[in-house]
């Protein structure tokens, strides 16, 4: 790859492609429990490079808008939400959800001066215990995502959000990357409570560790398919939905909640990563919402009152080699996401991806990397890019057994573009 | 404004223009306290975008010079302060209070080698509790400033001194800004020790929430007054005085001591904070002195052994998000000095001023800018900047009642250029 | 000096002209207990600007190598060293001791794709408890060198390195700057217990404070010796050896080992300092080895588990102004190498030798900066630099009496280039 190429890929700010290119999407922004209540503190929000507050006023409504007082640029972060707007705490001037001054209280006989000072701002809307927004042109505002887990009932989903250390790109290339899961996770798929006991799956999973990958085109991304031999002429394919701009499933295994990602650019050397598990037909149970909360499955425990990991690049996530070389952890370091989360930090703030060496197995990423350069010099010329069409988002990760004869995304296309409600195709 | 304008406001740096305006004043470098004795441990001062030792010697002289030794660059820090002169630790090079080289130990047979060795050096001059610096040509070095505060006896002042996170020009605005007081600082007014008890004060303050500024020259900067309805078709005018670089001094409230500041750059990402009280007529009580050192009033609670606030923008100021929504403090940041930091701070470390919205309240912000542009051009001509003068600097901040039909400036003339020992025009 | 002159001297990166140099010679990249064992966990190693990884494998083998995988670039820290190699911990790819690939598991039918991986890699040797690397063209590699140190038998010697936090230049130039020590180090050099009670020589060093330097050419740097008056007419010469690129010994005192250093470019801001002891004839003894696991001499205390020094420039090197103004300390930062590290520290992350004032004192240092540029231009010339061939690493210090009119370098020609096994020439 060229450094161009890298570059284009990896930057995000305003002004960049893949900065224009991300904000043709509705993004995660916020927990919605971040902001729980009317009245409740803002938030600082810090996506594609911008810095935001995000709010709740007096009558429910959400705002996102730029951080800082239109007057002289103070951080509204120390604002007061009071009364249906976020009020500076330097000079009193106040601002509606929109973005609005509604006030300048030095300025009480000059309405029209208050009317011409607004500040950028965005949607944020509520959908599937997340706060979304929208951060492109106004006319091109597609409609709300549909992605499953922010469709289903509360009580069948689980979402949590971490702050990783690198650019979003070597993050999600590792979401879309099922190949290291042999090595990398090898042991941690065996004793996590979000994954063990699916015994089908571990079998076809240890008993062939060389699977043969095909990627094919969907209508918002790419089906990554994962394929190993199976009885009687069958194959086992593992399908991992990849949606643009950054969005994917992972298969499901047995009747685990199926597990996703999505991973927002804060700025080019740092990303959120989301991660969302949720069951098409049921509610989780006690154990997994447990779990889940104890930092297990593709969650980490985090340190309190941050988004940062208690493992992070600072201690060397707390890396136990004697668990490595006895054979309890392949690589050391605990639970899957900052085992992904190590690996792809020490790659530095932004892959060097001039000096990789790519194998057939890394196909996905190919891929991947072609869509997301074409959404973005389309953009430029404005055709509108994958994944936009909230029917693009209303897909769903798979683990079937299909003869050998036949091609996986059509014989799975049921499994791969579901009925709402209908239950997760898994072995 | 445009970027030029904000880098020649904001860069003080050697060889700025800004920087040059600087220099032609005596600014305060140290309390005198950090120099308590001879023969005390030298003390690193960074002003200006220079990296400074202050020392003072046997004999009680003081020396302000190049932090590096001239051989090969050593921090004089790590030097011994004996026997008249400060000597370097590494090869014994040893400087006295001006800078010049005395000894070079190697070179006991050649003193003309040791006659040739002069470190860049300053005049350090104790004053008022305060070791003031000219950092300019010493064709043009003025005679001593006599700001008030510095002139009155000990017994009658108090001064503390706090590093501030941010280029010294959006700190020192808020000084010049009297508009902020009744919304950023509203609920502290009330209950510091301070400034509480100063009714009449309060009663204009709070009965009149949108002040109508009129800004106007002084010899040495400007009268910056606050006007607010009073009875019997009069106003109430607060006076702020603007002493060119960055001197201010806030009008007082009832028998309350006068306050005031002076910003001074570190570097342009940081400034040293200055704050003063002062009586002109009587001794601070035990109960005032106790307040300020205790970190009350304009002043602030200090890490031991630092400069640094206990609150600070690695804390959120220790933000009290209760506290702000239930009334008890407007910002939910404690104490005056740190309110002002806080916002002053959260602009970043050089307020991006192309992006401001600038009102009528403003004026005396404006009006300084222009006075600072003018006096850093002034300086490349060679014209003195106003300010320099002594008798600018005898200047006094009031609170005034004055009938409507008269100009503040010459109604209340002698309480804006007091007789030395007269007493505060204060309501 | 010129700036250019000082870049050349201080830039070590790969390209660089002093880098090229650094990279004709063998140099300490690691202490051998830093990888004690088959199959130990990996150590990242940072010389010269570079990121490399080394490891011992299940075979003994001695592997440095690129830190990163090649496959995404992964750093190998987390890999798993195992059956004769090291694996990376994202999808198993295998490198042996050489950075040859041997194994990428996803395409066990494509041997061919492996083998054409190899990463840059350089060899890594034991010898005298230090693993030394060569990271120049194998067609330049000279044999091993033969410092004594490195040659004694293992009770002989002590060994530790130390991070140091400025460029390696100004680091060495306090090695071989003798005329520093009657200051910087004089009370510690009474005290230390790896330096009292060698009465004679104190007697003459203290006798005489401004020593004559005579400083000549040696095959493989410099011989700079220090010329004091001594009794019947005859002088006391300490001689300092430098090697090329930086190594130094101190000259004996008594009976006590020889010490010596060697500094090791980390990046341009960073070096450590390799401290040695040794004694030629005989084994230390337990007061001595435990004086210097102490962190005595010229060894420090380290942060357990680091290599950075207890005090350091975040401390203030733990600094005490009463043991510096009571006599109990020169400078009041104690032990020698900390006294050394912390005012070379202080002359900034790389020293500005465009502003150095040097004396007659400091000819060593001009002229082992000649050595240096004119060895790093003539190896861009194809010419091998002094101090690469292992005779001329068969130096040693020495402290003598000589008659006043002999040539110091011939005169003490047998104990500056002894017989192996040799006792030390010392007073």
């Amino acid at each position: 790859m060229r450094a161009e190429q890298n570059q284009l890929l990896t930057q995000t700010d305003p002004g960049t492609p893949m900065g224009e290119l991300f904000r043709r999407y509705w993004l995660p922004a916020l927990l919605a429990d971040e902001l729980p209540e009317p009245d409740c503190a803002p938030v600082r929000v810090r996506m594609l490079g911008e810095k935001l507050i995000a709010f709740r006023d007096t009558q429910n409504r959400l705002g996102l808008m730029d951080e800082f007082c239109a007057h002289r640029g103070v951080s509204l972060w120390f604002g007061r939400n009071e009364e249906g707007g976020l009020r500076c705490s330097y000079h009193g001037w106040k601002y509606d959800a929109s973005g609005q001054c509604v006030e300048i209280p030095s300025e009480p006989g000059n309405p029209k001066l208050c009317q011409r000072v607004k500040l950028k701002s965005y949607p944020l809307v509520e959908r599937g215990g997340v706060l979304w927004t929208y951060m492109g042109p106004p006319e091109s505002r597609p409609p709300l995502p549909e992605h499953e887990w922010a469709m289903v009932p509360a009580a069948n989903r689980f979402i949590s959000k971490r702050w990783q250390e690198c650019n979003w790109l070597q993050a999600m290339e590792g979401g879309i990357d099922s190949s290291h899961v042999s090595f990398l996770h090898r042991h941690t798929m065996k004793v996590d409570p979000m994954f063990k006991g699916a015994t089908q799956s571990h079998k076809y999973n240890l008993g062939d560790l060389a699977p043969h990958f095909e990627v094919v085109e969907s209508p918002g991304g790419l089906y990554i398919g994962a394929r190993r031999n199976a009885e009687n002429d069958r194959y086992y394919w593992r399908i991992t939905q990849y949606v643009l701009p950054s969005f994917t499933l992972i298969p499901p295994r047995g009747d685990h909640p199926i597990g996703g990602h999505c991973w927002v650019p804060i700025d080019d050397e740092n990303c959120w990563a989301w991660s969302t598990n949720h069951h098409a037909t049921r509610a989780l149970t006690r154990e997994e919402r447990e779990a889940m909360e104890a930092g297990k499955g593709i969650h980490v425990p985090l340190i309190p009152g941050t988004f940062r990991p208690v493992a992070n690049k600072d201690n060397d996530y707390l890396m136990d080699r004697r668990a490595q070389t006895e054979g309890r952890s392949f690589s050391g370091v605990e639970g899957f996401a900052m085992q992904d989360a190590s690996v792809q930090e020490s790659m530095g703030p932004i892959q060097d991806r001039t000096k990789e060496n790519l194998v057939p197995t890394d196909k996905g990423i190919i891929m991947a990397r072609r869509l997301l350069i074409a959404g973005a010099e389309g953009v430029a010329k404005g055709i509108r890019p994958p994944g936009v069409d909230p029917a693009h988002t209303r897909v769903r990760s798979a683990s079937v057994i299909l003869p050998k004869d036949v091609a996986f995304q059509e014989a799975a296309e049921r499994a791969l573009l579901p009925e709402p409600g209908s239950a997760h195709a898994t072995v």
